[in-house]
């Protein structure tokens, strides 16, 4: 009865897409659409390209508008929110007169509402029922995860063939909704593009100069879409590919991917998408060995990432905040005199604090964190930033001394990252 | 010579905006536009409504046709981002043609581009210096942080009057011109309009319950909007009421603010904009207390998020991660044979923990936490997300049991913040 997807194709290998975020409270200061970057990621996967993402509060006059802009101007468009019960829930009825169809209620739906609700024991309210709504033409897709089913319709709008889908907007419905029901009904309906992905993570390089040492590279690549992103302490290559075989996909890839492998080599810590905590812990675990930190101006952010790893207890045993100069005496037997002359932010007491955590431990590996993290506290001779950080592992102690940028967590997430990227470099 | 922006005001007492963020990186699964939060905050404390939010990227095409459609349905249409010197800026050239208005160059600034290029004795490259063009009619705003100026320009778009702000993508330089150049001019041609505002959060009570309670109180004041915001163990309220005068929206909201202070009453820890971690700090440094903390599940989280506040070292002394059951006995003398016969996730072993971190380190506070973050480690007895938190003083140790749902990140956020809200309640 209702039209079947696939007879319905696309013939541009490109074909272009609007996401439309409903929801008021997506216009607030508070809160921000995030469902789009899932469902950009998968769309990217399937050769779809999103040009516009509209945000648009639960007023109809403003919801109509963007509808019919949206069909206006893109072949695929995705709705995420307004399909609730409440009165502000208007995506249906708003996407049914922009393009001048009309509401069915499923019946099959309404009884499964009224079912829900006795056996709940309570009375079903009467705007609940406009969950049970679809547009005429529309499959209903079933949201296990909620109450209101998402929406899939192939239609035309101004001669133009359109695919429309209207999604909860509870992200993990919404993402439950478009892998089981909407994946398939795309790949059915769009030309077979395969897509070939690669990221590589760099540490400590900062993202200028990582973009210059890449920029002489990728430019000689039109083909493949180079996106650089950086966070405090890594910065990250994404690369794509698009072909008609993921053999082709690759082959284009994998030129531009080895240059960059080359270009950094040893600087590239992750190359399959893993964080810097997963490939120490995957290091750590390879070699059978263990870890306790010491630390001061991070506070416990270092064990925190480290543990952030599920199965983590395997090499990782624990550690002390020493925030006090008492307890980094008390739990890490740095001698008082060396606090007293060197003071606590210095090179030597760094390397006291790893490899008195490492003895204290047991541990074949200890780090020890001091620093200014600020943004009070600091001097002309040690000026907020000024960190140092010790690796040891009880023949040697590495010792690096850096004067990070930025706000206090900036560089406490930086010193963090340079203590995650000695441990890397130790066990690589 | 440029138009005064005295001399255009609105008539209206709500203004609509459309905020449109220009960027193909915006339209990339990996980044996405945090700006319009900034810009959507000081719009309506003007009073001004954002009414949609675009997203496009920097093909000249699909900008042309936002930069129409913004015209067309926004009396304020604010653009961040697309101004810079490369080829894919192209707001400033898109804008003007949809406005059927020229673009001019600032011969001043050409000649600041060229003296800046000979200071670092570069050669300035030809496309740096569309930088200097500007829109006819429009002022150019000064941006001391980057190379890009800002435009603010009054105009007419199919006979309705139009305010356009251009403003450049990096956050610091946007915020900059838009608080320095763009909020004075916004005052000076929008009707006054106080706005008064309150934030009450709340700790460990769900979202759903808080909503329930709250929306008694807040139907009765439909002239204060309010927005609930929930983050794992934290619901914010976010009242606003807006009048001609500062007094009146001030009465307005208190009215509403005082029966939700009432209701909440000590489930409410801060009022005034606060982190838990700073209202915890605050008693703690009142109370002359001093606080140290043994984690085991938790791995440094507790530590990390009380040390992020400046000048925790007052009062956070530092503590243990005690991840291994070894660390457990050496570092809080646990008893070996409590571990054995409880287990490390136990009632027991949290006191233990608490109170003996609080009397190796010397504080007047202990905090243990153990429990199961998962995935794996869970049994039927002890499941993933059983945490136990104790809280010791000396005299008496308090421990909560509590189980967590969620993932491991907001299992460990959810023991923190409930260890948090324990040592206010203690403290209060």
């Amino acid at each position: 009865m209702l039209p079947s997807h696939k007879g319905f194709r696309f013939t541009l290998i490109t074909v272009n897409a609007e996401i439309v975020a409903v929801g008021s409270e997506l216009l607030t200061p508070f809160r921000q659409d995030t469902n789009s970057l899932f469902l950009t990621a998968r769309l990217n996967e399937l050769g779809v390209e999103v040009i516009y993402k509209t945000i648009v509060g639960d007023r109809p006059d403003h919801l109509l508008e963007a509808c019919r802009q949206a069909f206006t101007r893109a072949e695929i468009i995705i709705f995420s929110g307004g399909l609730g019960p409440t009165e502000d829930d208007l995506t249906r009825e708003c996407v049914a007169e922009a393009l001048g169809l009309e509401l069915r209620r499923d019946h099959e739906m309404v009884t499964a509402l009224y079912t829900r609700a006795a056996n709940m024991r309570v009375k079903l309210a009467e705007n609940n029922i406009k969950q049970a709504d679809y547009i005429a033409g529309a499959e209903v897709l079933k949201n296990p995860r909620g109450t209101a089913p998402g929406q899939w319709l192939e239609t035309e709008y101004e001669g133009q063939k359109r695919l429309i889908m209207l999604l909860p907007g509870p992200p993990h419905e919404m993402e439950g909704v478009f892998t089981e029901h909407c994946i398939p009904r795309l790949e059915a309906a769009l030309p077979e593009v395969h897509l070939a992905t690669c990221e590589l993570k760099i540490a400590m390089v900062p993202e200028s100069a990582a973009d210059l040492r890449a920029a002489k590279h990728y430019k000689n690549f039109p083909g493949v879409e180079t996106t650089i992103l950086a966070k405090p302490g890594e910065v990250q290559l994404h690369l794509k590919a698009r072909a008609a075989s993921r053999e082709e996909a690759e082959a284009r890839l994998d030129k531009l991917a080895v240059l960059l492998e080359e270009e950094f080599a040893e600087e590239i810590f992750s190359s399959g998408g893993e964080s810097m905590e997963q490939i120490v812990g995957y290091f750590l675990q390879m070699r059978g060995a263990t870890l306790a930190v010491a630390e001061s101006c991070t506070g416990g952010l270092l064990g925190e990432r480290i543990t952030s790893v599920p199965g983590s207890s395997r090499y990782f045993l624990g550690g002390a905040l020493v925030y006090s100069d008492q307890l980094k005496m008390e739990f890490c037997g740095v001698p008082p005199l060396l606090l007293k002359s060197d003071g606590a932010v210095s090179r030597t007491v760094a390397a006291a604090l790893a490899e008195g955590i490492r003895q204290r431990c047991k541990s074949s590996l200890g780090i020890g964190i001091t620093g200014v993290a600020g943004p009070g506290g600091g001097t002309e001779e040690k000026p907020v930033g000024l960190v140092y950080i010790a690796l040891a592992d009880g023949k040697h102690t590495e010792v690096v001394e850096r004067r990070f940028p930025g706000d206090r967590e900036r560089i406490r997430w930086f010193a963090s990252q340079l203590a995650l990227e000695m441990l890397r470099r130790k066990l690589r």
